[in-house]
C-alpha cells in the first residue's frame, strides 16, 4: 500500500512518516499532499493564538480531551493539533513538545499532535502549516486546531485562516504582552480570557467588551499579506451582503484552562461560530481566502524557480555586488537581472 | 529644495515626511529611497530582539542615552531607532509608542525613534523596515536600532540582519516565553541578562551559559528566509577562512535598564563585536546577506507584478474556483495559470 493510500486508511505510522516528509519539503512529500489534495477541505479548521504566557497549549489540550469525550448524545470527533512552537531545531526542537502535552490524551488514536519548530520549516512556516493541515485533513481528522503564538505577523496570518479563530488573553501580563494581544484582537472570532481564577480577570473581561465596543460596527479589517489580486471575490453579491442577515460579534468566553473549567462554553461558542459561517456565506469565503493565499505562494515560487532556471547565478552575484557597493541602487539592480538591461 | 536633499541635509520634518512614505508604500517614497540608495551604508545597525517582557525598549533606550552622552574622549553619535510594535493600526497603532519612549531623550535632535506598528507595513515588514533603515542612514544617523519582538519567523529575520544583534532575555519568565528565548538564541552576537536584578538572574546567566556552551563551536546556524540563491559568497576564499583566526564568542552582558547599570559594558561588548567584524571579512558578508535578501524580495515582486500585467484576473478567479471545489490540485492550478495550460 503507498504512502497516500496508508495515510488516508488512518495508519498512523505512514501519516507521521508524511509529516515529517512535509517539514522536511521532500519531492515524495510534495506529490503525496498533490495526490491527497481531492480528498481534503473535510476538516474544521479552529485558530488558536494569543501573547505567550495566555496558556494556549493546555487550553488546546482540555479542548481536544472535549471533542474527544463529548457530552451525551455527541460523537466524538477526531482531532488533530500543528502546534507552530517558536524554538530552535538548534535547541533540540519543540520544548513544550508532543511529549508532555500528550499526557492527557495518551494512548488515544483519535489525537495527533505535532509541535513543529518554526525555524525547522524547510518551506517556510505558512506552507508548511498548510501542507501538515492538509495530511490530517485526508487522514480523517475532523477537527484540527492551529496554534501560534501571536506576536508574528506571519504566526498570526496562519491562525487567523482557520474557520474559527480563537485569541486567548489572560489577567496579569506584562505591558508588551499586553500591546501583542492589542495587535490580534482585530481576528478573534471568539476571545477567551484564560487563567479566569487569577487576580485582574473581571478587569480583563472589561477591557476586552470595551476594546470589542469601540471596534463594533468595524469589519474584520485584518488584511493577508502576499495576495497578488487584492480582493478576488466569487461571483455573486459583495461580501458584506454574503454575511447575512447579522455581523458576528465575537462572545468572549472565561476559562481556567488548567481545572477544564468554562470548556464546554468554549465549545459551544465555536460550534455558535461554525453554524454562523454555514448560514452566511463565510465558510465559502474563508476557504477561498485560504486557498488564494496558498495559491499566490506557490505562483511566487513558481516564477521564481522559472526566472531562477534561466538566470546565470554569476551574473546574479555580479550585480549583488555592485548594489554593495553602491554602484546601482536595487531598482536598477532588479532592471539588470530580469530584462537583461545593462548597469552602469 | 527637494525631499531628497532636504533628508540628506538633516531636516527633520523631511525626514519625518519620508518615514510616513514610506509606512504607506507610496511611489513618492518608493522614488525617495531609490535616489538616497547610494548615500546609504554608512551607519552601523544594531538588532535587538528578545521574549516579551524582557524589557528591550527601555535597554534601546539607555543605550541611545549613552551613545548621545558618551563617555570623555568620544564624541557623540546621531542614533536612530525602528521599533516593531506588536500592535495594530485599528486599535491606535503603537502604545508602546514615540511619546512614551521620548521620555528620557526628548529634544535631543540627535535621536529619533520611530515606532511601526507591524500591521501597518503596506509594503510588508521586512521591505518596510529596510526602508526606514535607509532612510536614516542617509539622513546621517550613524548607529540605527532596530528592535523587534523575537516571536516571529519575519521579525527575527529582520533583527538578525544588523551588523550586531543582541538577544535580550530575562529572569523569571514563564515558560513558553523560555521557548521562544530558546528559539532566537543561535542568532545572538551579543546576549543581554536584562533586569539582573531580580532573583534568578544568576540562574539565567548560568542557563545561558550552558546552551553557549553546547552550541559551541557549531556555527551560526540560521537561516535566512526567501533567498533564491542558497549561498552567494563573494568571489575569495570560503566564509569560514574569512571569519579570521578566531571565531566570535557571544559575550553575556548583565543590564538593569531602568536604573542604567551595565550599559557602558554592553556598548563595549557592541564595540568589541564591530571590531571582530572589521578584523574578520564578517562586515561586508552581513552587508551582501542583507542587500542580498532585499534584492531577492525586489525579484520576486518583479516577477510577480509582471506576471500579474498580463494575466486575466477572471481566468485567476475561475482557477481558484476549480481549486476550491478540488476539481484541480494546487500543481495543476499553478501549471494553468503560469504556462496557460488547461485545467481538467
Amino acid at each position: 500500500m503507498g504512502l497516500t493510500s496508508a495515510v488516508q486508511s488512518g495508519d498512523r505510522l505512514a501519516l507521521s512518516r508524511l509529516l515529517s516528509q512535509i517539514e522536511d519539503d521532500t519531492p515524495q512529500g510534495r506529490a503525496a499532499l498533490e495526490a491527497l489534495f481531492p480528498h481534503t477541505g473535510k476538516a474544521y479548521l479552529v485558530g488558536v493564538t494569543g501573547a505567550p504566557g495566555t496558556g494556549k497549549s493546555s487550553l488546546v489540550n482540555r479542548l481536544a480531551y472535549h471533542y474527544r469525550h463529548p457530552p451525551q448524545g455527541e460523537e466524538p470527533q477526531k482531532v488533530a493539533v500543528v502546534a507552530v512552537d517558536p524554538t530552535s531545531p538548534f535547541t533540540g526542537g519543540a520544548l513544550l513538545g508532543d511529549r508532555i502535552r500528550m499526557q492527557d490524551l495518551a494512548g488515544d488514536p483519535g489525537v495527533f499532535i505535532r509541535s513543529m519548530a518554526s525555524r525547522g520549516a524547510l518551506g517556510g512556516l505558512a506552507a508548511t502549516t498548510t501542507g501538515l493541515v492538509q495530511a490530517f485533513d485526508a487522514g480523517g481528522f475532523e477537527l484540527i486546531f492551529i496554534e501560534t503564538v501571536g506576536a508574528g505577523q506571519v504566526e498570526v496570518d496562519i491562525a487567523s485562516l482557520a474557520h474559527t479563530t480563537l485569541v486567548v488573553d489572560a489577567p496579569g501580563l506584562g505591558d508588551d504582552v499586553q500591546a501583542i494581544k492589542a495587535g490580534i484582537l482585530e481576528i478573534a472570532d471568539v476571545l477567551v480570557v484564560n487563567k479566569a481564577d487569577r487576580p485582574g480577570a473581571d478587569q480583563a473581561l472589561r477591557a476586552l467588551r470595551t476594546m470589542l465596543q469601540l471596534a463594533h460596527p468595524a469589519p474584520r479589517t485584518f488584511r493577508h499579506h502576499n495576495r497578488i489580486f487584492e480582493a478576488v471575490p466569487a461571483a455573486g453579491p459583495a461580501p458584506s451582503a454574503q454575511e447575512g442577515p447579522a455581523a458576528w460579534e465575537p462572545p468572549i468566553v472565561a476559562t481556567v484552562s488548567t481545572e477544564g473549567k468554562g470548556i464546554s462554553e468554549l465549545a459551544q461558542a465555536i460550534e455558535a461560530h461554525r453554524r454562523h459561517l454555514i448560514d452566511s456565506a463565510g465558510w465559502g469565503r474563508r476557504e477561498r481566502e485560504r486557498l488564494g493565499t496558498e495559491l499566490d505562494l506557490r505562483l511566487q515560487q513558481a516564477l521564481v524557480s522559472r526566472w531562477r532556471e534561466q538566470v546565470d547565478p554569476e551574473s546574479y552575484r555580479q550585480v549583488l555586488e555592485k548594489l554593495v557597493s553602491r554602484a546601482i541602487t536595487p531598482q536598477e539592480a532588479v532592471r539588470a537581472l530580469v530584462d537583461g538591461k545593462d548597469t552602469p
